[in-house]
């Protein structure tokens, strides 16, 4: 992989500024909390996956300068860290199940030396994000099972490396199939009104050499027709427990398209993507963000002033429009609550 | 209608600049025949039926402050003529008809004196200025018949008042269903790349008081599901004898969207956007557009450098999504090369 999103150099948290992509690579080191704080808020390093591994090195940060050696007080500090890096994003879970694991560790362990709890702080921090690479790579290695040679392949938004510490969820998919050396392409949707597929997934398939080919969103309805489509692949934010999976928004209608021209359509996400508290998809809030992202391109206006716009960021597609879930355990088929259910808590 | 994309002043044809739409709206005078070339040039004016107009009245410019009385003269004058605007855009059909009727007029009565021919030109222009009025607000009023209180209806790039010398194809059904006092709204979808939904249709509906909210291609699916949509109407750039549609990319995604949802999908197109020399979709040749549409927003990048674009400006709806185009003459609903010309040529 040449795109190290996020990663510790012993002393700074290294992470690309994703908001100069895809005009500038360039490499910030967060050598203090507060400008991973900073970096955090502003979405210089953004996703799931990667919000919780930086919020977890935050701890680390934190603490690499800390010279006292009263466990108490030790333990106080690393919870006020913790509280102070929550605060940075209030919707990651990744980042606040990151931030309980850190906090877990000390408050379970109030009689070891400051020394040794900074150690194991570090290595939990380090332990969440090899995870994350295990996790990546093996949903990778199961989703590259489906892509043979010559195929055609589409996906929306960024669900690659740049969400993650390794591979990413769909865009994994991809860097697996091309390490085992096969050959295929890739339709990359710009995804609006931000721009993810645009700026991000492109920039990352084209920087690991996969042949993409960038389109509009509405375009991926005549690619479908005129040029053929063999498998979709689309990460998630949220997935019920029948199987209904919420992701950026445009990955409905890649649903509802991949059905017409008889695509097969998979979602590629972890297990800890999936909420089995919830039963179906009508449960997941679906956010409405800003309509400034529609109107505007930067400073731009391109609507007329007031105009009413309506801007879900999300939607989410009914499992019966998805052939498939591929997680770290493997494909799930059978999209329903008990065979999902038993295949997580195998 | 609040909108007066181009009419004739006596002497100057007088239009909207398009291009500093939605931001400013500018009228143009064009009062030589040089100003109104550069302004289809640089789509100041556009629009199949505008063009036609704008065309027509070219050539009324350009013989306004004719002196001569010498016939054969006059009528390589205007012949002339007619071949330099026939140059600045090279696609638009209704372009070259409006200048081969200007023609025909002198070029079939080269017996009649200057004056005349001066004052025949320009009712010849008034008359395919009129007889496009004519048919929009006939096509209005077919497709108007088809909208019920309380609905809510969805479109796709700029079929409006902005693209014909009235109310336009598509939206010209809102504005008559808006004109016999019926309540409905209207989600219009902004259409990348060039965004005619937002900068042009979103602008029209807003002016005209008609209820529009501006949403991105990628929501149209989640617009109907979540919301739900009655109607759809969309314009046509060419429809061949057995219906299937050309128009903006992204019409044919609504027509599978449509499908999937149940929702009634409408063309909406005057005879003269047949082109019955075609059999079917399959022989209308599908423009491939600059890259930059797509990878540029203005001058900044948005997309990584190098990076492959598929950018079709049109796809083609098939016959069976389409559940009726609507034409000045009614609403053909059984969609075969056999119907399509008995009701367009009886």
């Amino acid at each position: 992989m040449a795109i190290d999103t996020i990663r510790w150099t012993g002393d700074a948290v290294r992470i690309i500024d994703q908001t100069l992509l895809p005009n500038e690579l360039v490499y910030l080191d967060c050598k203090d909390v507060k400008t991973l704080w900073d970096a955090i808020k502003t979405l210089k390093v953004r996703g799931a996956p990667a919000l919780g591994i930086a919020a977890a090195y935050g701890v680390v940060l934190g603490i690499k300068d800390y010279k006292g050696t009263d466990t108490p007080k030790f333990v106080k500090h690393v919870c006020d860290l913790c509280d102070y890096i929550g605060k940075s994003r209030p919707t990651a879970v990744n980042l606040f199940n990151a931030l309980a694991q850190m906090r877990g560790l000390v408050l379970y362990n109030p009689d070891k030396p400051v020394q040794i709890l900074k150690a194991v702080l570090e290595a939990e921090a380090n332990a969440i994000f090899e995870e994350d690479r295990a996790v990546c790579r093996s949903m990778g290695k199961h989703g590259a099972s489906l892509i043979k040679n010559g195929m055609t392949c589409m996906t929306v938004c960024n669900a690659g490396a740049l969400a993650t510490a390794d591979y990413g969820t769909a865009l994994g998919v991809f860097y697996a199939a091309k390490e085992a050396g096969k050959k295929f392409r890739v339709f990359a949707l710009e995804t609006r009104p931000l721009l993810q597929g645009a700026r991000l997934t492109a920039w990352e398939l084209q920087k690991n050499k996969i042949d993409v080919t960038l389109i509009c969103d509405n375009m991926a309805a005549s690619v479908m027709r005129n040029i053929g489509i063999d498998l979709i692949f689309a990460g998630a934010d949220r997935i019920a427990s029948n199987g209904d999976a919420a992701n950026k928004i445009g990955t409905y209608m890649l649903g509802v398209l991949a059905k017409h021209h008889k695509v097969p359509f998979y979602i590629v996400a972890p297990k800890t993507t999936f909420d089995l508290k919830i039963k179906t998809g009508k449960d997941i809030p679906i956010e409405e963000r800003s309509p400034e992202e529609v109107t505007h391109f930067g400073l731009r206006p391109t609507a007329p002033k007031g105009i009413k716009v309506f801007n879900p960021a999300f939607d989410v597609t009914p499992n019966e429009l998805i052939a498939g879930i591929v997680t770290e355990y493997g494909i799930i088929r059978k999209l329903d609550a008990k065979n999902i259910r038993n295949v997580l808590t195998k």
